[in-house]
């Protein structure tokens, strides 16, 4: 029946989460999620590895995304800019009509340690492309690897904050925040040259 | 014979080193590794949950790190001098004697998708204790996401660095070096108001 489903992996995935959701992720079967869809365990494997695998789709585009932001940057960006810039005019649109999915699967991630490990992984293949973009633009290995390790911070703080509210402030709006945050944890004055800045945002 | 044997856990994780740098992590079993041990297969598992856990050993012991850091660290001292206390004071000295047997650990990490994921995991967790940690210090959950994620990235950056080289510079050097990077990249000029850092550390 596979091949005269349209859109199969949707289906399967809708049908996943909605069962990760109700019964948990660790009880979920992929009988169960192909069942739920309507479609064969054959379809499923077709589309996905494991019923882990549901929750990463897209992932293999990452890279992609990656080199697009670093094609669009202008040469004379600073490396903060590239992030900014990567971020809030090729990230965010990709995201910000998804806040209520986002959110339902971080808390499925979050229920689940191989999810979690998983999720982690994500975010360093996202590093290390974004290590690899800034090597091209001329930095050094440990700059580009700094650079890189910003841009995933900023990152994974924007979309969290963002998904802690109910869509507003916009993922855009906490890109920003984020990025303010690092820099005032940077310039925070030692110790022994008060005043200090206020502790909260 | 488990139970006359001798520091069984730490003649594993040597024979599991071996056979995962001879035959790679794939294609070695648990009953390899006890056998090379001169041990049982039920020994092992009374050690460790899997061939990847035996990578792993000591981590249980980071939430109490972490928190021996802050506990450390003076009121007065801003997050990132809590940091740097943390990694030169704490946490190098952990790791200074085992350049040579963390950069084969290393290795083999990377020799492996489900290791990696792990490894991603251990950071992440190693950034939810350090949040804690300034949250307890009185920041807001968003500076201290932000403090934390910073000392994953000095953290990783800094172990890198070191197991990159030869042991020289040491683990202290390596983390003011990484320090010093994430300073220099923040405060890069932005576009239009040159004159640029040097590229090159």
């Amino acid at each position: 029946m596979g091949r005269w489903a349209p859109d199969a992996a949707g289906r399967l995935q809708a049908a996943a989460v909605e069962l990760f959701v109700d019964q948990g992720f660790a009880a979920t079967t992929v009988p169960q999620i192909a069942a739920r869809a309507g479609l064969t365990t054959r379809t499923f494997f077709r589309h996905y590895t494991d019923k882990r695998d549901v929750l990463f789709s897209g992932e293999e585009e990452l890279p992609d995304v990656v080199a697009q932001v670093f094609s669009q940057a202008a040469p004379d960006l600073s490396p903060i800019d590239v992030v900014m810039h990567g971020l809030q005019t090729v990230i965010a649109p990709r995201l910000q009509d998804h806040h209520a999915d986002l959110r339902t699967r971080r808390d499925i991630v979050r229920s689940d340690k191989g999810l979690q490990e998983r999720d982690a992984y994500k975010l360093a293949s996202l590093g290390h492309a974004a290590t690899a973009g800034f090597t091209d633009r001329g930095l050094s290995p440990l700059y580009a690897a700094t650079a890189a390790s910003i841009a995933v911070g900023v990152y994974d703080i924007a979309v969290n904050l963002w998904l802690d509210g109910d869509g507003t402030p916009t993922l855009t709006d906490a890109v920003t925040t984020a990025r303010d945050a690092l820099e005032l944890i940077v310039s925070w004055p030692p110790m022994g040259n008060r005043v200090a800045p206020g502790r909260e945002p």
